[in-house]
């Protein structure tokens, strides 16, 4: 059966999870796009059910996702175009979305190794500056990102849009400062922070895993607190006007230079 | 004279400054801030009005900009706290915008110099992304950014508003690849690329300028044509699930490896 009604309330639901009081409630939320889902269903994200226009759904890939072994048994909810153009809030959609359960690792269940490589953001408040730092620390091999103090979610249609999927591939976390300082001591992760104030330039050190890079909030930086926990602070030079970057460039600058770093190793 | 009504012609020409069409017909651009007025003011930008609310304009450095030389002379337009918070499209906003003039380069009217940094961008859609590459592009003290092709506007309120004032400290150039290429090729300026397929680590190569830096869009990367002029064509590695990035981060990963190296020379 061929969903064609807004009010059916598998619809509702689905357009419900934007909102992130419904994600929470739920522990779900919602991925749209060939990209995303492919994404999902090859790294073995929970998918709970997917979401198929048919009429829209024309690529080869897509329907090869559609015969994955991982989502074989997978309920199908059938909606027309009209219908899925809806949900996914864009021109030309290309008919195929998920509903994912959420996956939020505990500090505790992390695995860590020798080269292990984290990405702590301090109360990052823009989905999309998150789901873009997502997609760059999956690129250069972070193993995941904490998230601290009240965050935006990691499962906001922005953030998941910017993230092109890498959010699949990440372990994430939630957790308070002091829980994550012990934590880290605990397990000798060497603390980066950046700071338009530090004295050392970001390239002047050696980054040994294990790591944590600590990066502060767009509109307020690093808390004194957590400044003065760090092993280490940098900065990142400019030479221009501008005294400061966009958060999800400064963070990929960083972790650019850690991970170049590591390659010549 | 305060105005208090949304239909006061010049509330309502302000408003119309948000769609493109409006800013090329006047030739005018909208700015909103402290800090982006702020930038304007003292980069000296061809400003036509201020736009004031004097109930929200309650800084120390915001009255001082009123004061500030260049402005002087400058039409205020007053309007009441409801009205700049419409147009300012913001919560809390500061109650301080700018009418200000459009200032196109053309390619002739460029300085050259042996230290010259150019930033080139291929049909560019997402005016976020240019902006936060205005204020990367500014931060490593490139000279301007050239746009080639039908590209997004850099007086897009949301490019912007990314840009936090960077707009003002850069040329801006609007071209087509064959002017461009000719006027690089003139003056000797090393074409450097970047492509996903391209077999050269970004860190291998020695960027000396004059220099420009040429990036594809979001969706398509560079033409054949583009990739085939190129002196060089680099790519970035990654080693995640990720196969790319976000074009600002990908932007500013190469230009902070240009700016790093000229910072050692």
């Amino acid at each position: 059966m061929i969903i064609t009604s807004f009010s059916n309330p598998k619809v509702k639901a689905i357009r419900k999870l934007e909102e992130k009081k419904a994600r929470q409630a739920t522990g779900l939320f919602f991925i749209e796009g060939l990209r995303t889902v492919g994404e999902a269903i090859q790294t073995g994200a929970p998918i709970e059910a997917l979401v198929v226009a048919p009429e829209l759904l024309v690529s080869e890939f897509g329907q090869s996702l559609l015969a994955h072994p991982s989502v074989r048994d997978v309920e199908q909810i059938t909606v027309s175009g009209e219908i899925y153009q809806k949900i996914a809030h864009k021109q030309g959609p290309q008919g195929i979305g998920a509903l994912v359960r959420q996956k939020w690792a505990s500090l505790n269940s992390l695995p860590i190794s020798p080269e292990g490589f984290w990405l702590v953001l301090d109360q990052i408040a823009d989905p999309g500056n998150l789901g873009t730092i997502m997609r760059t620390a999956d690129a250069v091999g972070c193993q995941g990102i904490i998230l601290l103090g009240p965050s935006t979610d990691p499962h906001d249609p922005t953030a998941v849009k910017a993230s092109m999927g890498s959010l699949f591939s990440l372990d994430l976390v939630a957790a308070d400062w002091e829980a994550f300082n012990a934590w880290r001591v605990e397990h000798h992760i060497t603390l980066v922070g950046t700071s338009d104030s530090a004295q050392t330039d970001y390239q002047a050190v050696a980054y040994q895993p294990p790591l944590a890079l600590l990066m502060g909030s767009e509109r307020h930086g690093l808390p004194e607190e957590m400044v003065n926990a760090c092993d280490a602070l940098v900065c990142i030079p400019m030479r221009g006007r501008a005294d400061s970057l966009n958060l999800a460039v400064a963070t990929a600058v960083v972790l650019y230079e850690i991970y170049n770093q590591s390659r010549k190793t």
